[in-house]
């Protein structure tokens, strides 16, 4: 009798595990199909509908069918047990159930009125995932990506304006949101389509923040695909990477900020210990992240022999140039940070310290490894919030609000843009031209973030409502704009086929051509970054990588002896080749700051020494583009190594 | 009120998020640790502990301090709720406790005496991870590795006593160490050490079946970093693969052989119930795997228009391969077959046909991310291993079947190489020598395929002694033959620093000298195995691949429009340089079938054609090696490359 129950629970388990095996064979399928189509689309130059709409779209489908070909309605789910017994959920929950103990485990709350979705169909249950899955498994490979393929160069060069608008510009989108959707709720109470106490400030602007992650994937890709005017790219690029980490910290913040009494009422002391939240959770997951990546460029600047580097075993360091990638992000999240902003800035510390030490086998391994992850997450992503919107049981569609948002998106994102930019037109030597910030403006595509930011809380009416408004928004503004970005960008009239690094060189020469002042390109570096910039180059990059002037000549004389043991041996020889820096254009102050004691050949000033300089850079940097290359390595080991790009 | 008891409970998820990053987070410091310490050890050039050795006692070490070190019993676990309205376990359970509902996922089945274990550590509780883990995410990418990476020419060379080893060998070993088991066990029974009714003959079989399964990783590394004999090492490494493929089948056909009243008595019915079932199994899922791959295969030949393949998107390619095989796991498993011998011959399969269509680029991105996700699958589980031995909770430690055992897999490894390689060298040209017998009875460890096979059922006393016993002959096996691995070849003279392809070549040469019959290679390559081989030569792929002649020439003139059809127009081409016809070295046979028709050149008899036609497929074969090797790629897209070994 014991035996043949056994089986009978062997069978369960089984079939347990084959649901699981269904559930991600359709996921597989759907990629699949969604692969195949970005094929057909790229053989027939089809740029109407991207393929990340593409995913969406036989997501979508794929919801369709399940939803009303899979009817089988769970009994048991969606009735509650009582459990005098328990004083509160523990981890795990061993029941007994006609004589046989059954192991169960902690998945989440749910409140009360949200118990009657659970009365529906297993299937879709299982379908729609738990918003967890998101934020440890899909989300730091694409976010990690993003910071490792980050282009160094133009990035710093548009760094205070990328600044300006991921931080400002995603606090006014955040602020101006909310305040029109509580415009919005309001006008919906008194048409008695909402109630008072349903839809608070603090949801508004909740809803807010998580609609001002723009999304860094759709437009993106076919402004690489086009090759669009650099300086445009990498303010969109830049402005929406950041921007999702911003909004994922101030939801945060945002959903901890909690007024003792009245939830309408402003409280200075909650507000001030929002602000503080965000800026200490901020701070502190950049500074976990980069930590990891330094303690990375270290180990694989080691030497542990006299000739032996890690570098002479790609997959040891791949590996751990992986795991430790990895650790920055779950450290972030055992100790209460973001682990998404961590991973982000560890990404972009690895591309700009650990990168110049790898092998050339790892360097193309962590790129490729990284852009398959990418690729994949994206794809899936995309799919899922297809798949979400029949999947997902507790949809609450409100007309009203679903309009309010898309107005208060729009209106959002134009006071994000115009304003700041005019600001920063004050401040920049080479204007955001207009039809730059109508494009930048068009170009405010709501993505994978803000989905995710909203699916992870569904319980309550209000939360269902922010989310399936912010996922009817996801889809809307891929499809259409992401659908209209290239007619967008003829009718804007703007470059497209641009080389990025003649386009600097150009940018740089008639610059130096038309100002003979030395100061014209300071502006744009702008002192603190020059100050920053100067302590990388002379210390920190010879201390963490290959690259830059040896610390013998850069720390004081007597500090000479620990300089010559950190310094590697090829910093003397890169010595004569040191390319690194034209990070900002005008450079001459800072090589003439060592060049005294390193008799470091000055590099010819202005137009020439820019464009030579410029040249060896940007090889580098082609390492770490977005597209697909045909590499090429050379059988040295442990060289930094050019590769061509397709 | 309800706001302050949501902030606690986002608290509370909150918690158990962290739980998981910590948990997570020490594995990666595991395995960081350990790569460090491969880095060392191939630095020194240590070879007495493997780093898969060094893994599992960083493992075993960690288990310590968290064995000892954790101490926080988890109260509320442990105890058994009565629930009288369900009738069986329903996957979800919503359950309300002081006012609040929770949601419950079902984890597992768990038989009366095993609730005391659960009343533990719950931080043990959570490093002690679900075996369905093992084999959904850690198993297969090992395995379709292995089938990716098998050297084909030098597999298929040995093919008969492969499949002989694998086939007959494994159910030897499985019946011997069953039968010596229940001798141990009568025995144990007789001084009162066990009860009767606690460990059946089938348990005994069972313990046999996953005990067969030989390791694949620690033994081959050394072999592989040494060069050993290749005939040594293929007849190694198909063993132990193929091994692992039929242990896991048999382990499942004994645990689902239920004889209907006496378990220990023999049913005829049932006995031949599970050996058909073996056979469905491990057809059906060979039949799944493979048709994967020639999906795979038949995707990656297309042209979509004529001139564009899917190859010339490396990325999409990448994509397409890596989702079809793991397609074929998610298959096999969602029909009730068994996943992870679908994936290894998805993965001969992909190696054979695919992987000639693949662009240069996606040839070394396929072949560098299974490499990659192997060697941290394979760490993960030897780390886990070692960890395993202090945080599993239900250890049943029983020295005298533990000294069983190891007697039992002694003899039984005896009696399944001794024989067979007798019954083998009757029929072989090229003998199996007397120290390669040794030498593989020497390497006979058990791995992670025992440890995961072990570890799928431990909820009953009987099962907790096994997966015990299991665990402990597969630490020490790994630890004392693994390391005893250098000497002991040096001990048996056996050749290392072995060039493989040279080596061949001069067995062939040596062959084809003191042998001027043309038949002695014949017994080698077997009928079937030739029949086989000239079907896929001529038609299977130049059906799904690039290479081999063109369809035209080896179909019957009538099928010609339909040939010119399928036919790849590189087939043409690569007519002249055809150097696919070295599977078996005598092929002149099957050159002549097609030679009159389709004007190849006959390659030159004996040595020196062997030699030639050797040395193409080296090259090819080069890409699929195990080791980190330097790849250079060339900028011409879609055609096959040549790779330099490191």
């Amino acid at each position: 009798m014991e035996k043949l129950k056994k089986y009978v629970s062997v069978k369960d388990e089984d079939h347990f595990y084959h649901q699981g095996a269904v559930e991600l064979l359709i996921f597989n399928f759907l990629l699949i199909l969604t692969i195949l189509t970005i094929w057909l689309f790229k053989n027939h130059r089809f740029r109407f509908l991207h393929e990340t709409g593409g995913a969406m779209l036989y997501g979508l489908l794929m919801g369709l069918i399940l939803r009303y070909v899979t009817k089988s309605p769970d009994v048991e789910s969606g009735t509650v047990y009582e459990c005098e017994k328990l004083k509160s959920g523990p981890s795990t929950l061993l029941i007994n159930i006609t004589n046989q103990v059954y192991e169960y485990q902690y998945k989440r709350e749910i409140s009360h009125h949200n118990v009657n979705g659970h009365q529906g169909n297993s299937m879709l249950q299982k379908m729609t995932f738990d918003p967890s899955i998101f934020f440890n498994i899909l989300l730091p490979p694409i976010i990690f990506h993003a910071g490792y393929s980050l282009k160094k160069r133009h990035f710093f060069r548009n760094l205070g304006s990328i600044l300006t608008y991921a931080f400002l510009g995603t606090a006014i989108s955040c602020i101006v949101i909310g305040l029109i959707m509580y415009g919005f709720v309001k006008a919906m109470v008194h048409i008695g389509q909402l109630k008072q106490w349903e839809f608070h400030f603090t949801d508004c602007l909740f809803f807010g923040s998580l609609m001002s992650a723009t999304d860094p994937v759709t437009v993106l890709a076919i402004f690489h695909e086009l090759n669009v005017d650099t300086d445009l790219y990498t303010l969109l690029f830049g402005e929406s990477v950041l921007n999702d980490a911003v909004a994922i910290v101030l939801t945060h913040s945002i959903s901890i900020y909690s007024p003792k009494e009245n939830p309408n009422a402003f409280d200075a002391a909650a507000f001030f210990q929002s602000v503080g939240n965000f800026l200490g959770i901020f701070a502190g997951s950049f500074a976990m992240g980069s930590s990891y990546a330094v303690v990375t460029a270290l180990i694989s600047f080691m030497h542990l022999t006299k000739f032996t580097k890690l570098c002479e075993f790609p997959m040891l360091e791949t590996g751990l140039f992986f795991l430790l990638s990895w650790s920055a992000f779950l450290s972030a999240e055992a100790a209460g940070l973001t682990g998404i902003v961590a991973v982000l800035f560890c990404g972009v510390t690895q591309a700009h310290y650990t990168y110049n030490n790898l092998s050339p086998d790892s360097k193309m391994r962590t790129k490729q490894l990284f852009e398959f992850m990418n690729f994949l997450a994206e794809n899936v992503i995309f799919c899922y919030m297809g798949l979400a919107l029949f999947t997902f049981q507790n949809h609450i569609f409100n007309p009203l609000f679903i309009f309010g948002a898309l107005v208060a998106v729009f209106v959002a994102r134009a006071s994000n843009i115009y304003p700041l930019s005019f600001l920063l037109n004050l401040g920049r030597k080479q204007k955001i031209p207009r039809n730059f910030q109508h494009m930048m403006m068009f170009s405010g595509l709501r993505g994978a973030m803000a989905f995710a930011l909203a699916s992870r809380d569904t319980d309550c009416p209000p939360k269902q409502m922010v989310f399936t408004t912010a996922l009817l928004i996801v889809l809307l503004t891929v499809w259409v704009l992401g659908g209209g970005t290239t007619p967008m960008l003829t009718w804007l009239h703007i470059r497209v086929g641009v080389d990025p690094d003649e386009d600097l060189n150009a940018k740089a020469a008639s610059q130096s051509a038309s100002n003979l002042d030395k100061n014209t390109t300071k502006a744009e570096s702008a002192w603190l970054f020059r100050i920053w910039y100067g302590f990388d180059h002379k210390y920190l990059k010879p201390l963490l990588t290959h690259t830059g002037p040896p610390l013998t000549s850069t720390l004081p004389g007597w500090c000479n002896p620990i300089a010559r043991l950190l310094t590697s041996p090829s910093a003397y020889e890169d010595q004569l080749k040191d390319g690194d820096t034209d990070y900002i254009i005008s450079n001459d102050e800072l090589t003439q700051n060592y060049e005294p004691s390193a008799h470091i050949p000055v590099p010819a000033q202005g137009c020439t020494g820019s464009v030579q300089a410029t040249g060896k850079e940007d090889i580098q940097e082609g390492d770490l583009g977005l597209g697909g290359y045909k590499l090429q390595l050379q059988h040295t080991a442990c060289q930094p190594q050019k590769n061509s790009l397709a």
